[in-house]
């Protein structure tokens, strides 16, 4: 037996997916990166999960002066790598230049949520699903094959020129997949982004994770019923939308 | 045992492909897909392999309006469209508009050549395989999925603005794969195309597609050893890089 489309979802062209936090757990994949550059260069006295806290704290402020025009577009692959030069220095740890690019592309090789690669599979049956990430192209390609998701197409901030929650990613996002707005269905663990998302008319899957910052992080408040869609994993997100 | 690769191409990234002839078989698609329509509406007296070559024939003439500036960015499936119309008269075939629209969107239902995908599968296995195509990313995530073709990521014409043989077309590519033009290998059945590839930097790979224009239809001139690597198929392609 099938599930009934909720009735705003019954034109869906294509999912769109927001990636950090969402698809893969940035914090868990960092503290596990870090930890395994400690041991093998034998670095000690760190707290790897304040270093990953710390690292993706640095990216929203990084992000909102490009999106102020304070900086000219910067992929995140460089607003990472300033991040970590700066956090090297606070956490005093010193890296030899080959070791620090080496360690930025962490953020390359991120790894899935359990349900993430198995719930994708199942939405694909029926409709494209296309990442829609602040993450560089070259990010997204990397990560994708690292894990094995199975994007159909990898849209990317740095294909607009702008940066979520920008409405021209969301509205690119559509015009890109020759579908009206409303015919794309943003996929996010974040409220903002799916606002955002909504304000630029596309519809919303809320997907909760609450572990994205680790056991008793703070989730960002949301409404029951603010979305089309709300589930606790990718295969219940499928289940829901009657793949 | 594996073959070495040829020096040139040591330092690889990524792989990007042209798709039309290169990647799949537009002619033979095109003349199933006109026979298959004339079946359901009745109608008789076309040559579809006329049609088929008369609706290619417009492409290169309507990007190159594109091109000089005489249009504005337009993409394939609009071009296509108005080839579509034009030839639907000069042929005196009266479609209803939703089936010009259904017949216009054969080019997404395009079938790949018998070694394309298998072909693909292989040379993934070692680096990104991407599409680097004049054709619409809609149509290139439709085709995808309808032929299996299994992309790491679809960059289209569209993203650049800019049609191929434009160098920001080729350019564009490697800068979204953050990677030195040298390090990209343009896949094609086009000389023209390697050869505006190469005046970017890009590395080479010519495969032969002699059917791409019908049994007995010519293929573009090209001097051997013009290319880093030649081939007949992706397979044997696969086989030349090691992989």
């Amino acid at each position: 037996m099938t599930t009934p489309l909720p009735p705003a979802l019954q034109d869906l062209r294509a999912l769109v997916f927001d990636v950090f936090g969402t698809v893969v757990d940035w914090r868990g994949s960092l503290i596990r990166e870090g930890e395994a550059l400690a041991e093998r260069l034998d670095i000690t006295g760190v707290d790897w999960a304040a270093f990953a806290d710390a690292w993706r704290a640095g990216y929203q402020p990084a992000m909102a002066r490009v999106r102020r025009g304070e900086l000219p577009w910067t992929s995140i692959d460089v607003l990472h790598r300033g991040i970590l030069d700066r956090l090297l220095d606070q956490f005093r740890i010193t890296l030899p230049e080959d070791e620090a690019q080496a360690f930025n592309l962490a953020w390359h090789r991120l790894e899935p949520w359990p349900d993430s690669r198995c719930g994708l599979l199942s939405l694909k049956s029926r409709w494209p699903v296309v990442t829609l990430s602040n993450g560089n192209v070259a990010l997204l390609v990397d990560m994708a094959r690292h894990a094995g998701l199975p994007w159909d197409a990898v849209f990317s901030a740095e294909l607009f020129g702008h940066y979520k929650p920008d409405p021209e990613v969301y509205l690119g996002a559509a015009r890109l997949l020759a579908a009206e707005p409303g015919q794309v269905l943003m996929v996010a663990a974040h409220p903002s982004d799916l606002r955002a998302a909504a304000r630029c008319g596309l519809r919303t899957a809320y997907v909760r994770r609450p572990l994205e910052h680790g056991p008793g992080g703070a989730m960002e408040p949301s409404t029951p019923g603010e979305f089309d869609v709300e589930a606790d994993s990718f295969t219940e997100l499928a289940r829901a939308l009657g793949c």
